[in-house]
């Protein structure tokens, strides 16, 4: 399918190489359409990907990744338009990490609140399907980078999109099993304010790649 | 040993009988010295049980565990007294949770602060060490209710008083494997954090019996 990547860092890079290994056609999506690191993607990842805006990558994708830094994530989706975003399926994969105050960052909003919530009430047309926020970027498309069984989660209001990002998933290598639905997007709080703990992991085990399983 | 345990709710009240069942005397204190929660229990319990005062209890141990309900938890501790925690091992156990505008809760503290860290400041000289406030009380001391491998975490600013509790924690039945060091008062942020996830989790697999391992 047709899939809009917005962001350029590690987390959109390694989610549009895996894309494209997966024969999807993928538009990577930035503030501007020469960025750098885009362009360079491009370069590499041969004739399935291309680039532009954020709205150019929007209005191609048939499905549309937010793989921005949180901070910047509800700036770039206005920056990727409303009616690029409508009817389609949004994952989120960001993060509200604030670093303005060091390590270890703080979010920029959570308890009575998530971002993936926020950006599902700007556009509520469309699909806000949290998910792969809890792991590194390596992980998120490589589930055996990690040993043994562990997990990821998805939440959000359309039970159709879900099951389309529980389906892309799966293609990442993750089993059925092992992708625990969370439930509406107001769940994106729970995942959103995991990431301090998951912060603390890497630290006590020395290594991103590392993550949880749910024992029950 | 001598340990004080603060709150007569069901996390009182496990870990109370299972430190009685371990041989050591233990005091259950409240706001009432009355409370007929903590006199059902002392009645239940055997001989090296008594109950009192969050005064009493707090002077009675030689180790202390708060298991008040979060919110009111710094009002409690300050009535055991400042004099009688000194020098003392406090094991935090409490979640700050917010229940006032009902189901989910929120937390009265998160993000830049926590409550295990508001302690620690008001009771400069305790050492106060987070321990077990992510799982069920039940799990709490019989871990093998949850199958298969699952950890619980501690943190504190104090090394010797970790590695009390990490003792305490494998008298309860938890491998010493599967506790993992946090680091620092500060990593309380996190495991409180953690609890939208927790209660999430209870309801995506409908039980309480439910916990987290750490895959790396």
């Amino acid at each position: 399918m047709r899939i809009g990547v917005l962001g350029t860092g590690a987390v959109g890079q390694t989610i549009a190489t895996k894309l494209v290994e997966l024969r999807h056609d993928v538009r990577m999506g930035s503030r501007d359409a020469a960025n750098e690191k885009a362009q360079a993607w491009v370069a590499g990842a041969g004739e399935r990907a291309s680039a532009g805006t954020f709205a150019d990558a929007a209005d191609f994708g048939e499905l549309v990744f937010n793989c921005t830094a949180g901070a910047a994530s509800l700036a770039a989706l206005e920056q990727a338009g409303e009616d690029a975003l409508r009817g389609k399926t949004l994952v989120d994969v960001s993060n509200p990490l604030d670093f303005s105050s060091g390590m270890p960052p703080s979010l920029t909003v959570c308890n009575t609140d998530s971002l993936s919530e926020q950006i599902q009430r700007r556009f509520p047309e469309t699909h806000v399907v949290k998910a792969l926020n809890t792991v590194n970027a390596r992980v998120m498309v490589d589930p055996s980078l990690v040993p043994g069984e562990h997990d990821v989660f998805v939440c959000g209001d359309d039970e159709a999109a879900k099951s389309e990002v529980v389906a892309l998933l799966e293609g990442f290598g993750w089993p059925r099993k092992r992708i625990v639905n969370l439930g509406g997007i107001d769940a994106a709080r729970a995942v959103e304010m995991y990431l301090p703990l998951w912060l603390r992991l890497l630290g006590a085990f020395g290594t991103p790649q590392v993550n949880i399983h749910v024992a029950h």
